[in-house]
C-alpha cells in the first residue's frame, strides 16, 4: 500500500461502492486507504466503525452513490455523522457519481426535488465540501451551501478519441436528446468537429414517438454523448438512426455508466462500435462488455484531493 | 374502501414496508389510502408521485424503516420531500418500527449515532411530527426536536396473556438482559408477577460465556419480554436456560418482530412455547410459524392519527 | 377598485416593480392592493410601513426583481421582514421575474451562484412560498426549501401565434442557443412544428464566432423562443440568420421581456416581423415599440393566488 | 500556580460551580487558570468579564450544573456567549456534572425532555464540544449535534475498591433499581462478581411499595453501585434491605454525590460502611462526613483536555 | 375563576415569578389559569408537568424574567420545551419584564451580550412570538427573528400624574442619565413639560464624579422618570440634587420595579415624595414602602393577549 | 503597490463603495489589494469574478453600505457567496458604514428592522466576522451571532479638536437630539467640556417645532458631535440656534458623512465653522466643501485587521 505522501493528517476512506477507484485514487496520491469495517447486520442495518483516530485531519470520503443508491448513500450519511462524533477537522465527500441527479427539479406536480434532498441530507450530517464529476446538472451546485469542487471528466473521453485520430469535419458530435445540447458543443469545440441533434417528439397523443436528426451526419464518424447511460435505449436506437442517416460509423460515450437492466444486451445489439465511459461507478463482472472501454478518473481525484488538502486552487481541474 | 370519515382534511398515505397495517389503519379511521406511486426506477433509484392534491391537508406517513432498512428511510424521506414541496399543511410521520434504534449511542470510540442522524433526517426533510411505539430507548424521543407521540403497545401483548389465563405468581417475568428490566417490571406489575433476569457474562477474555438466572423461575410460567427481537439467538438461548431450571413453560413477546437471518429457524427449534408479537412489522409468508401469533396496532395507530388530527388529548394511548 | 373577493384573510401587495401588473392581478381576484408606502430616503435607503394590519392573514407580495434589480430586490426582503413582525400567517412572494436567474451556477472558478443566494436571502427574511414563472432553469426550484409554485407562461404566447392561424409544418421552431432546445421542442408540440437550432461555435481561439443552423428553416415561417431576451444581441442574429437561410418571415417571443441597454434598437433593426412578450417585466414608455406586442399573465397569477389560499391544486397552472 | 504546559494558545477557564477540581486539572495540564470575573449584581444577574484574550485560542470551560443548577447553567451560557463574540477559536465545554441529565424522556403526556433543552441550548450559545462523565443515559450523547468526549469515571470506583482487596465471588455488585442492572453488570465484570437487583414493585395501588432482592447476596460483601445519588433514600433502604438478608456488609459508589436534602444523614443512619464517591460534584462542609470517600477524577479530565488540545485519541479514556 | 371568554383554544399559563399579575390578565380576558405543576426537586432542578392537554391551542405564558432571574428564565424555557414536546398551536411568551436586558451591547472587550443569548435561547426553546413592555432599549425588538409585540406602560403612569393635576410648565420632567433623555422627552410631550437631564461626570481620573443639572428645576415640580430602578443609588441621588437645585417637590417613576439591595430603605430616606411603579415585577412584602405607589399592567396585557389571540391590531397599545 | 506583510494567507479585496479607503487600508497593512472583477451587466445585475486562488485564506472584504446602499449590499453579499464557495478559510466582512442603522428597531407597527435583516443576511450569505466602526446603536453588535469587532472613530475626531487648542471649560459638547447626549457626553470627558443639549418639541399637535438648548452655551466654543450627518437639517439648525445663544463659535462632527440631498448646501449656508468627519463613506467630488475636513479612519482599520489575522487583541482600539 501506498505510502509516500508526508502528512498523515490527510485521511481517505472508502466505503463500499467503488472500492477498486478508491484505492486507485490512494494509490495516486501515496497514502493508505483509513481502516473502518462497514458491514451489514442481518436485519439490513449498516454498522460502521472508524477504526483509527481521525482527530484533527482533513477527511475524503470517496463513495459513488451508484445502484444500491439507498445502501450507499445511507452509508455516507452514517460516515459522515461517525467523522463528526469523532472530531474530523473536515469531512470532504467525494461522490464520482452522485445518484438522484436527474430528479433536479419537478417536473410533475407534487413531485421531490431528491437531488435537493440529498444535498440537504449530506449537509446535515455534516458534510464541509463535496468534490463532484459532471453533475447531471451544473445547478446542482446551488443545492449546496457549502463549497463544491466540480470536477469535468469530459476531457478524459475527448482524449481518447483524438487518440484514436478522430477530430474535425469528418466528425460529428450528437446529443441523444434536446437537454445535452450544449455538452456536445462543447466536445465539438474541443473536436473542430460539428453537430447534431436526435430530435425524438411524439406527433400526437396515443402515436408512436417519431424520431428525427436535426444536423448533418451523412458520411460521417459521429460521436454520441452523455452524461449518464442508464438503461441505454436512447442511445441504442440514437445510435441505429445515425447509421441509418448514412454515417460511416456510431462510437457512443458517458461519463457515468449506470448500465441498468437491459443495458449491456442493448449496446451489444446495437450499431455502436465502441461505448467509451469512465470508472467513476464500478463495473460488476456481468456488465463487461467487448465492446466497452473504460477509462480511469482516478488521477483527476487524486489531483483534486491533494490541492484541496493543501489548499492550492483546484480551478485547472474545471476545464 | 372505508370512507367514512367526514373530514377530507385529513390524508393518509402508505409507502412499501407495511402497506396491510396501512389499509388496516386507513379501515379503523375510515378514510382510503391516498393516492400515490413509489416504484424503482432499473438503476435502483425511488420515483415518488403523489396522486392527489394534499395542499393544506393534514397527512400521515406510514412506513417502518424495517428491512430493507434503507430503501424505507429513502422512501419516506422523498416523501417528506415531496409533500413539503406540494404545501401539505403539516406532515406527520407513523413510524410503526424506528429502524437503527439500537444505534442510540456510542458504544465504542468512533462510532456513530445513526438513530439521531436518522431523527436529523427525517426534521430537515420536513417531517412536523413523529408517531412511534415502544421505542428501543425512550430517550430517542429527545432526539427530536419536533413534537414526537410515542404510543406503548406492551399493553396489547399482555392482554393476551391475561385473555390465557396467565397472571399473577404462577408466573415469572423474565428479562433476556441487563438492559431490559425496568420493562419486564413493568409487564410484571401489570401481571401482578414477579420478575428474572437471564445474567450473560464472560468470566475472562478468551472465555466462554456464562449464563445464569438471577431470580426464581423454578415451576412457574415464564414470559421472556422484549422490545425487538432480532436473530433470536439471545431470546431462545434464554428460554432454553429457563426450562433447563426448571420452569414449567416459556412463552416469548415482543413489540417488533425484526426476525432476521436464522430467527425462525431458532425459534421453531426453541423451548418457547408460543412467541407473541404484533404487526409493526410485516411478516413474510417465509417467517410464518406455527409458533407465532400476531397481534394487531391498527386500532392503537388508528386512534392515535384522529386524536391528533382533531387536536384532542393523546396521553391514554402512552400508558 | 375591485372589492368583491369575499376573504379579507387575502391580502395582496404590490412593491415598486411592476404596480400595474398587480394592480391587473388584483383586479383580476377582486381584492384591493393593501395599503403601504414603499419609498427612499434621500440617502438612497428604502423605508417602508405597512398601513393596514395584516395580522393573521396570508399575504401575497406581488416583485419582480427587474431593473433595478438591487432594490427591487431589497424592497422585497424588507417588505418580508416587516411582515414577518407584523404577524403575518402566511408570506407569498409573487416574483414574476425572478431577478440574477441566469446565475444559477459556477460557470468559472470563484464565481458566485447568486441565484441560490437569492433564494436563501428569501427564505431567511421569513418567505414560505414562492410563486415564479418560467424560471430561466427549472432546478431554480431546488433552491428552495419552502414551497415554489412554477406557472407556465409559454401557453399564452403559443396561443397568440395560434391566433394568428400559425401551426403544422410551415413552421419551425428555432431554439436561439444551445440551452434553450428542450424549450423549443416544447413549444414546436404544442404547434406540431419540427424544430431548428442556431449553433455558434468558435472554431480556434481568438478566431470570430461562426454561426450556423442545424435543422431546416427554408421557405417556413420561423418563431425563436427564449425566456428571456436581455440585449437581444443573440436573438436578432439569430433572427437575421434565418432570413438569409431562406425563411419566409421570422418572429421571436419570451416570457421575460429584460430589453436592456440596445435592445430595442436591435430589435427594430433587425429581421424580426413582432416581437412577442409577457408583463412579466414592466415595460417602459421609451422601450415600447410598434414590433413589440405585450401579452398579459395577470389572469394566470390571480387564479394561482387564489388556488394557493384556498388551499386547491395550482397544477393545472404547470402545465 | 502551575505553568509548565508549553502552549497558550490552550486556556482553561473555571466558573463557579466547582474551582477546586478546575484548580486540580489546570495544575495537572499545567496551565493557570484563565482570567475571569464571574460576579452576580444585587438583583441577581450573572455579569461576566473574561479579562485576557483569547482570540484563536482553544478554551475549555469547566463547569458542572450541580445545585444552584439554574445559576451554574446561565452562568456557562453567558460564558460561551462571551467567548464567541470575542473570537475563540473553539470552545469546549468540560461538564463534570450534567444537571438536569434524569429529564432525558417524557415519562408522561405533556413533560419536558429538559436534558435535551439543555443541549439545545449550549449548541445555540456556541459550543463546540462537550466532554462529559458517566452521563445519566448514554443516549444523552446522541442529543448533541456536536463532538461529545463521553468519559467513563466508574474505573476510578472500581480500583478503590479492588485496592482493599475486594474482588470475586466472595463480593455481589448491587443494582439498586431496575434501570441500572447494565451499569452493576459492567462493574461486576471488572471484579470478577456476581450481580443482584433490588426489585420495588406496588403490588396493587394505594398498597405499600415491596422491596425484594432478585439474585443472592447472603454472606457476602456487597457494593450498591449507581451513577448518581441523590436524597440517598433508594441506596439507603437498599443496604438496609442486603444487610437484613444476610450480607456481610454493604458499601456504595456512585460517580456524582448530589447528595440533596436529607441524604447525608440517611447515610450516616444506613448500614451502608462506606460511600466512595467522586468530586464532579463540589461537596460543601457541611456535606462532608466521615463514611464518605471521594476520589478525584483531575487527572482523567486533564488527560481528556491535553489530548483534545493535541488531536490525539481520546479512545483509551472512554473504557 | 373567571371563564367567561367563549374559546377554550385561548390558554394562559402562569410560571413562579408573577402568578398574582398572572391571574389578574386571566381575570380580564375571562380564562382560567392553566393547570400546571412547576416544581422544585431538593437538588433544585425544575420539574414542570402540564397537567390539561394544550394540543393545538395557543398557549400564553407570563413570566417576568426578574429576580430570581435565572430560575424564572430556566422555568420559561423548560415551560416552552414541553408545550412543544406537547403540541401546542402556538407558544405565546409574556415578559412584562426582560431580566438582562441591560447587557444588550459589548461595552467592554469580551463581554457577552446576554440580552441577545436570552433571545436567542427563547426561540430556541420553540417561542413563536414574545409580548415584552418597555424594553430597556428597543432595539432589542431586532434581537428576535419572531414578531415581538412591545407594548407601552409609560401612559399608564403619566395618567396617573395628570389624575393629581400634574401637567404644563410648573412640572419638569429630568432624566437621570444621559441615556434616559428620549423617554423623558416622550413623558414631558405627553404633559406639555419642560426636559432636564441630570449629568454626571468624573473630571479627571480617581476623582470624585460630579453632578450637575443641564435645564432649569427651580420652583418647578420635578418628575424622575426611568424604565428600571434598581439599587435606586442614581434615582435618589438625582432627587436630591433637584431639591438642592430649589425644586418644589420631587416624584420618581418607573416600568420595572427591580429594587434590589439598598433600594426600599434610600428611596424612604430620600426626598422623593412618591415612587409610582407597574407591577410587572411582583413586589415581596418586605419591599412595601408607604412612598410606593404600584399601578397595575394587567388590563393592558389582557387587551394584548385577546387582540394577538383573535389576531387583532395591537397597535393602538404600542402608543 | 504595497507588499511587505509577510503572510499572502491574508487576503484584502475592495468592492465599489469605498475603493480609496480600501487602498489606504491594504497600504497601511503592507498588502496589495486582492484582484477581484465587479461590474454590471446592462440589465443592472452584478457579476463578481475574484481572479486570484483564496482557497484558505483569511479574507477581508472592505465595502461601506452607503448611497447606492442597497447595490452596495448586494454586491457585498454577492463578494460573500464567491468568498464561501471558493473556500475561504474566514471571511471577514469590514464595513466602515453600516446602511440601514437606523432603522434598529420598530418605531411604529408594521415596520421593519432592517438593520437586523441585514444582519442576517450577511450571516446567511456566510460572513465569519464583522467589523464595524461607529454603529449607530450599539445593540447592533447584538443582531449577529458572530463575532463583531466594534471599532470607534470618535478619539480621531477629539484629537483633531484638541490639536487646535480647543479643551476644558471654554468648550461646550453639544448634543443635536435627545438620543445622543451620551456620545456627547463621551466626548465631553475627553475634552474636560461640560455638554448641552438641542431639546426639540411639538407643543400642539399641528403646531410648529419648537426648539430650546438645555445647558450653557454662552460666550463658549460648541461641538456638535453626531454619529451619522445625512441631511443635515437637524444639525445647522442646532448650529444657528447655538449661535443665536451667544456661542463664540460652533463645529460638528461626525463619524459617517453621508451628506444626502441639501446636505452641503445647507452646511456651507450655516453657522458651521468646520465641519469634521472620517473618510468612511468616500466624498464625491460634488460633495466637497470648504467648510469640511476629513480624517482617515485607514490605520484604525488596518491595524483591527493585523490584530484579528493574528489573533492579538483588538480591545485597545475599542476605547
Amino acid at each position: 500500500m501506498a505510502n509516500h505522501y508526508p502528512n498523515d493528517k490527510l485521511k481517505i476512506f472508502s466505503l463500499n461502492s467503488n472500492e477498486s477507484l478508491a484505492q486507485e485514487v490512494a494509490d495516486e496520491i501515496g497514502r493508505p486507504l483509513g481502516k473502518c469495517s462497514v458491514k451489514r447486520f442481518s436485519d439490513g442495518e449498516i454498522q460502521i466503525n472508524i477504526e483509527e483516530s481521525i482527530r484533527g485531519c482533513d477527511v475524503f470520503v470517496i463513495q459513488s452513490t451508484s445502484n444500491p443508491v439507498n445502501d450507499n448513500l445511507m452509508e455516507l450519511l452514517i460516515m459522515i455523522d461517525a467523522l463528526m462524533r469523532a472530531s474530523a477537522r473536515s469531512i470532504n465527500v467525494v461522490m464520482p457519481y452522485y445518484g438522484y441527479a436527474r430528479q433536479d427539479r419537478k417536473a410533475r406536480s407534487r413531485e421531490p426535488i431528491t437531488a435537493k434532498l440529498v444535498a440537504n441530507l449530506l449537509e446535515k450530517a455534516g458534510a464541509d465540501r463535496v468534490i463532484a464529476i459532471d453533475l447531471h446538472a451544473p445547478q446542482i451546485q446551488g443545492f449546496f451551501d457549502i463549497p463544491i469542487d466540480h470536477l469535468v471528466a469530459e476531457p478524459i473521453l475527448t482524449e481518447y478519441f483524438k487518440s484514436k485520430g478522430l477530430e474535425g469535419n469528418e466528425l460529428v458530435i450528437v446529443s441523444p436528446d434536446h437537454g445535452g445540447v450544449t455538452r456536445a458543443r462543447k466536445m465539438a469545440d474541443r473536436m473542430k468537429a460539428p453537430i447534431a441533434i436526435i430530435d425524438k417528439r411524439r406527433p400526437r397523443p396515443n402515436v408512436a414517438e417519431v424520431m428525427s436528426i436535426v444536423g448533418n451526419v451523412e458520411g460521417k464518424t459521429a460521436i454520441l454523448i452523455d452524461d449518464i447511460i442508464d438503461t441505454a435505449g436512447t442511445i441504442t436506437i440514437a445510435a441505429n438512426a445515425i447509421i441509418e442517416s448514412g454515417a460511416k460509423e456510431v462510437y457512443a460515450c458517458c461519463t457515468h455508466p449506470v448500465l441498468s437492466g437491459p443495458a449491456i444486451e442493448r449496446i451489444d445489439n446495437s450499431q455502436i462500435k465502441e461505448l467509451v465511459i469512465t470508472n467513476s461507478i464500478e463495473l460488476p463482472e456481468n456488465k463487461k462488455s467487448a465492446k466497452i472501454k473504460q477509462l480511469s478518473i482516478a488521477k483527476l481525484l487524486g489531483e483534486a484531493v491533494i490541492r484541496v488538502f493543501e489548499e492550492k486552487s483546484v480551478s485547472t481541474l474545471f476545464e
